[in-house]
């Protein structure tokens, strides 16, 4: 069975990204470098987690996550992560309006999926392979998913700062029995993944 | 400078204890075995943290942390923890109605503080001598001196459950800087501790 990850850095109290989304600021009113500053400036030392981070068969991801374009398709969008994304797979964008894939450098495509959360997995699922799939962000993509029961794991990046206001990773999900698989503290995060327990017979 | 610090186990979504407290159950609605299996179940994994819970010269915690009386004193009331707490120091307990001193066995003597967080903070530095001062909750009374920037660091104990409903940790308190200390994964928990960064200037 493939395993289904969320992926994401938050903050010490549970803040993914901010409201007011902008292109020049994908994550908005959140202080972005003071979540991410584990991968920037210490990317050694996080070397195994980036690389587990980008290794999935393929993702899902909300449109938000994508970009900052809402509403209709009005303009040439390809994400934020320049020709060669690092997902390097086929990534699932969650949206309303229909939009053809996108083929980018080292073997990413986007792809739009209009039928919800359940269709975009099983897309995922068949182009995973024996790969997992990472549900990616953000944070609203990731609680649905959890609401949902369809997380098998959690692969999160505590950062050390309290943001205050924001997307709230968990708000309005839960109560989530988990399983503590591995925590590790490197200088500027905790590494912590967990397996979520699904309710007997909940899970196809 | 005696250094001040909050300690608390909260689960991975924040939520330090549940409403509907009673005297059957100090933390109401929140599945306290959950937030505390860590410390009873796997305790010699986990001994050096316990003995730094226990560990300051004087301890300061709301009224809802030391019971379940509410409005005046009118039963006898001693605590959650038996004729020997685990404090065996002062004890300072945030109340708007006045109460003698409760002298425990070990050390323990409950004190109680009706003017206010500043002055049950500065009547524990009198007494914490060169230890440390431990603001030991609950949620709203670490929250009330986080937000009024009196903590210089936090201890957090994180297990492995998405409470979803309760009293939770950080809320309405933030933007804090913090600095990361150390982290430790145990087998049901994730020891976090961090450095409080206060901004230039406003601690006396």
């Amino acid at each position: 069975m493939q395993r289904v990850i969320a992926t994401m850095s938050i903050s010490l109290d549970g803040i993914g990204s901010g409201h007011n989304q902008t292109e020049e600021r994908p994550f908005g009113d959140a202080p972005s470098e003071l979540l991410h500053r584990w991968m920037f400036e210490t990317p050694d030392e996080n070397r195994a987690e980036i690389d587990d981070i980008v290794s999935a068969g393929a993702y899902v991801m909300g449109r938000n996550m994508y970009g900052p374009v809402r509403g209709e398709w009005d303009r040439d969008w390809r994400g934020w992560w320049g020709d060669d994304p690092p997902y390097h797979a086929p990534v699932y964008v969650l949206t309303h309006y229909p939009h053809e894939p996108i083929e980018m450098e080292g073997g990413t495509t986007f792809h739009f999926v209009t039928d919800g959360i359940e269709s975009a997995l099983a897309k995922a699922r068949d182009a995973a392979g024996d790969r997992t799939i990472h549900i990616a962000g953000g944070v609203s993509t990731i609680n649905q998913y959890l609401a949902a029961g369809l997380i098998d794991e959690l692969m999160l990046q505590i950062s050390p700062t309290i943001v205050g206001e924001g997307l709230r990773l968990f708000e309005g999900v839960g109560p989530v029995d988990l399983e503590l698989i591995s925590s590790r503290g490197a200088s500027l995060v905790t590494h912590v993944r967990y397996r979520v327990r699904h309710p007997e017979g909940e899970r196809a």
